[in-house]
C-alpha cells in the first residue's frame, strides 16, 4: 500500500516558475519548495494544469519534476503525467518514478462521456504507467468536462489496486465526498486519500465531510495548512474564521484563466517566486485587476498578518 | 428608448414558488413581490433559468408572469422568454408585453459557437419578439456554454435598437464590464444597462467596474440592494464589509444545481415563500447540507441581523 | 403491450410543410401523408427535430400533429414531444394521445452526461407523459450530444414498461444494434422495436444487424420502404443495389444543417409538398448546391425511375 | 512562398503501422510509402489524428516522421505537430523540419470557441513553430469541436505568412470551399492550397468547388488520386462513376472510432501494411463488421479490380 493512500494535510499544487523570458526558473522552485515545507505541507503536486504542465516539452517536464523531487527530499511529490496518449504518459511516469516521485496524477481527456469510457480510460492508464505506480484520479469537471459519479470513482478504485488518491474538485462536490466515505463505511470501497482542489473554495466544509485535506494552489498555502490543521484539532469556528477572512481573495484567485495570473502575482508579492511570468497562452492582470488584488490583500492583512505586505 | 436601457439597482431573479404538490403558489408570488419592493428592488426578472422557467408549460408561464406584473405595478418586470424556437418565444413575449412587462430576456441556445452565429441568433430573436420589444441579453457561459466576446455584445447592441440591457454573468467577467464601458467611452457602442448575475459572486467589484447593479437571485436580495446603494454612495469599505460577511453563504448558494435548493430553503426560512418545493428535475438538500446552511446563517447572523433567524 | 413495441418497416420522419410566408401548409400535410401511405409506410413520426418541431409554438404543434393523425387514420403516428421541461412535454403528450397518437418520442437534453443522469431523465419523462403512454427513445448523439451505451438503453427499457421503441441513430451504430439484440437473446432485456435514423446512411446493414426498419426522413421514403422489404424477403443483393444507387444523394441529404433544405427541395421537386420553405433558423441551398442535387438526381434517375424528374 | 501553398493532388493521411505487439513497424512504413508514390500521391501527411499520433511518445513521433521523410525523398511530407502546448509543438516541429519535412499541420485544441480565440491560437502556434515553417490549418469540427468560419480562416491566412494550406474537413463543407475561393477572387485573401479530408466523403464535389485535392486516409488512396486526376482532366462523369462505386465502402470506413480499424484491416488485406494492430485506446472489428467489409469489397471488386482481393 502506497504512502499516498493514507495521505492527509495539504499538497500544494505548485506553479512552475518562469523567468521573464519564459525559461524555467529553477532557483524559484527551490525557494518555493522550502516555503511549502516550512508551511507544513505534507507533500506537493507538480506539473498540474495550473503548473502550466501542457506548456512544457518532454525534457522540461522531467527537469521540473526532478528539481522539486530533489528539494522535497523524503516528502512525497506527486507528478502530473496527463498526456494526449498513453505512450507519452508512460514515458514521463517512468522517468519521474525513477527520479523518486511518490506517484502520478492523471486527468481524463475531455472527450470521455459514459461511465464505461471513464473506467476503461483509467484501467488503460494504470496499465500504461505500470501496475506498481500509485496514481491520483483528478476529478475536475469544470476544466476537463468529464463527469464522474461516485459509483464510477468507486469502480476505478476497486478495479485498480494502484489507485491511491482522489484529487476532488467537482463543483458542487460536498455530497460526493460524503457518498465516497459512505462507500468506505459500507465496505463497498477501500480507503483512498481524498484531497480537495478547486482553489480551496469549499475547503471549510470539505474536511468536515471526510476529506483528508487539500491539493490546490491558492497563494496562501500556509492558510490552507492552518485550516486543515484546525479542523483536525476540532477547532471548527477558528478554522472557519480564518477561511472566511481569506475567502474574498481566494474567490478572486479561483477565477478560471485569470486566476493563475493572480496566484503568481501574489506569490511574487510575497517573495516566493522571482517573476509572475507565464508562458503563452496566458491571461494577464490589468491595472484594474492588480488594484483589486491590492485592495483585497490590504483588507485581508487586517485579519492575517501574512497578507500585510509592503505596498507596491 | 426604453426604461431598461437606463436601469440601475437590483432586479432580483425571482424563483417560481411551488406548493408541496408542485402547483404554482401564487400567494407566495405576492408575498415575495411585496418583499422585493420593500427591500428597494428597482425591478424584477421572472421566468429565468433559476425561476425554473423550463419546468412550466406555456399557460403556466404566462400566469406566473402576469401575477408578478400585477404585484409590481409600475415597477418594471422583465420576463425570460428563452425557448427552443422563435415561434414559442414570440408567443410568450407578445402575451407578456400585452400584460405589461417592461421587456424580455433571451438566453442563447447552447449550440451557438461562432461570433456570426451568436449575432445572427439575436438578430432573429429580436425580430421574432418584435422590433419594439426591449430585450436583455443573457450572457451566462457557465450554464449556456456560449462564449460572447465584448465585441460580439457590442455588435448585438449596435445591430438591434431594441437591445436594452446586458445580464452579465460571464466568469471571469470583470474585464468584460471594463471593455464594454470602454466601448461606450470611445463612442463605438451606445449605452445599455449592465446588471450582473452569477449569484452575485463578484458584485463587490462589478459596480466599481461600471455595472449598474445586479440581476441575480441570492436569498438576501436586500443585501444586494444595500451593496449596490453603498457603492453608489461611494462607501466602498462599507459595501465590501457587508458583502464579505455574506460571501461564505453566497458562495454556498452559488453552487450549480444544489444552489437553487439552498436559495429556496433560505427564502422559506425567512418566511418569504411558503415552501421550498421544486419541480423535477431538482437537487435536494441533504441533512448535512441543511446543517451547513444553518451554520453559515448563524455565523452571518452575527454581522447581519437579517440572517439571525429563529432556530429550526 | 403497445403496437409500437412490435413495429417494423418504415416510419418516415415527416417534415412540417410551410407556405412561402412561413404559415403551416396543411394541404401539403395531407398530400404527403397520402404519399407515405401509398409508399408502404408502416407509420409516421411527426414533430421530430427535422420536422422543425422547435420552430412551432404550442398551439401549432398540436395542430400539425392532429392533421397528420387524421390523415393517417389507423396507421400509427408517433409525435415528438421533446421539450425543455416536463410540464410542456406532458401537456403536448396528453393532447396528442387524446387526439389519437400511437406514442411519443423523447430526445434527451444535451446536458446529460452520466449513465445515471440519462436513466433518471427517462424515468422522469415517462412519469411526466403518463405511465400508459408508449414512448420512443431517440438516441442521436450527433445532434443531441448525449452518449447512451447499450447498457443504459437496456436500463431505460427495463425500468419503464411504457418504453416501446428505440429510434437508433448513433454513429457508428451497427454494433449497438447487435448488442441490444444480444441482450434480448440472453434474456436481460425485453423486446422493443428498433427503427433506424441518421438519414438512412447505414440502413443497408442495420436491418441485417437486427433492426426492424427505418425512422428517418430521406426524400425517397419509398426507397427506404423497398430496401427494408427486400431485406425482409432475404433479397440481400437487390436491397444493396437499390440502396447503393441512392447513396450519393442520400449522403448529400444527410449533411447537418443544409440537409433539410435538400430534403424539402427534393420533396418539392417530386410534387409532394408545395414549398421548400423553412422557418428560421435555416440553411438555404445555394445555386451551386441546387445544381449538385440536380446532377445527383439525374445520375440516380438512370437506376431508379422515381428520381427521373422533369428538368427544372 | 512554400511548395505547400501551390500543392494539388492527393496527400494521403498515413496510418502509423504497428507490429502485433504495439512496436512501430518501420518496414511497413517503407512499403506503404512506396505504394503511395506509385499511386501518384503528390505528398503525404504523417502523425495525423488517424495516424495515431497521440499514441506515440516524443521520440517515437520523431522516428516515424523521419522514416516517412526518408522514404518520400523529394516528395513533400507534412508532419502533424498538434500538441497540448506550444513547447512540445515547437520541439517536434523543429526536429522534423531539420529532418526534411515540407511543413507541419496544426489542429486547434477543442476548448477554443470565439473567433478571436481561434485566430490568437494560430498566431501563437505560428510563432511557436517558427515564422519560416509552412503550416497547415486542420479544420475538423467533427473531431476537434472547433468551428471556424470562412472569415476566421481568411484571418489566419492573412495574419500569418507561413500559413500554406487548409486541410478542409468541415461537414458540411462545400459552401466553405466556395466562400474561400470567393475571397481569393475578390482579393481579400491570398491563395493557399485546399486539400480535403473527412474520409473523402464529398471529394466528388469538393474539387468542383475549388479544392486542390484530398488529404485523407481512405484505404484506396489510389482511387482518391484517380478521382482528383479525372476531375482535373474535366472527366466529370468518370470521376463520379469511380467515386460512387467506392462510396459504400468509403462511407463505412468514414465512421468515427471504428473507421481506423476498417482502414487498417483493408490496407492489410491489400498487403500494404503487415498488421492491422492499433495501440490503445482502439475500436476493434467484430466478426460481423469484418464480414460486412468483405461483402463491400466483393461488391466493389466488380467495378474496381483493385478491390477484388483473394478471399480470406
Amino acid at each position: 500500500m502506497s504512502t499516498l493512500t493514507q495521505a492527509h494535510g495539504v499538497y500544494p499544487i505548485a506553479p512552475t516558475p518562469f523567468l521573464d523570458d519564459g525559461a524555467i526558473d529553477f532557483a524559484s522552485i527551490d525557494r518555493l519548495s522550502e516555503f511549502y515545507l516550512r508551511s507544513g505541507a505534507a507533500g506537493v503536486t507538480v506539473l498540474g494544469q495550473l503548473g502550466e504542465a501542457p506548456k512544457l516539452d518532454a525534457a522540461e517536464s522531467l527537469a521540473v519534476a526532478r528539481r522539486f523531487i530533489a528539494a522535497f527530499g523524503r516528502t512525497p511529490v506527486v507528478v502530473g503525467v496527463t498526456a494526449p496518449g498513453f505512450a507519452a504518459m508512460r514515458t514521463l511516469a517512468r522517468e519521474c518514478m525513477s527520479a523518486g516521485a511518490a506517484g502520478v496524477m492523471i486527468a481524463p481527456p475531455n472527450t470521455l462521456r459514459t461511465d464505461d469510457q471513464i473506467a476503461a480510460y483509467y484501467a488503460q492508464a494504470a496499465q500504461a504507467v505500470g501496475a506498481e505506480v500509485p496514481f491520483v484520479i483528478q476529478d475536475y469537471p469544470l476544466t476537463f468536462a468529464v463527469q464522474m459519479t461516485p459509483a464510477v470513482i468507486r469502480r476505478i478504485v476497486q478495479e485498480n489496486a494502484s489507485c491511491a488518491m482522489l484529487k476532488h474538485e467537482d463543483w458542487p462536490g460536498l455530497e460526493k465526498i460524503s457518498a465516497l466515505r459512505g462507500f468506505e463505511r459500507d465496505g463497498s470501497m477501500r480507503h483512498v486519500s481524498i484531497l480537495c482542489g478547486n482553489g480551496g473554495l469549499f475547503l471549510d466544509f470539505e474536511c468536515e465531510r471526510g476529506a483528508d485535506g487539500a491539493m490546490t494552489g491558492y497563494a496562501f498555502p500556509d492558510m490552507l495548512c492552518d485550516v486543515v490543521r484546525l479542523q483536525r484539532e476540532g477547532r471548527r469556528d477558528a478554522a472557519h474564521d480564518l477561511f472566511d477572512a481569506h475567502l474574498p481573495l481566494l474567490r478572486y484567485e479561483q477565477q478560471p484563466g485569470v486566476g493563475l495570473a493572480v496566484r503568481k502575482h501574489v506569490l511574487q508579492r510575497r517573495g516566493l517566486i522571482g517573476s509572475s511570468a507565464q508562458r503563452a497562452p496566458k491571461a494577464a492582470l490589468t491595472a484594474a485587476a492588480r488594484a483589486e488584488v491590492e485592495y483585497l490583500l490590504s483588507r485581508l492583512g487586517r485579519h492575517d498578518s501574512r497578507a500585510a505586505l509592503p505596498q507596491l
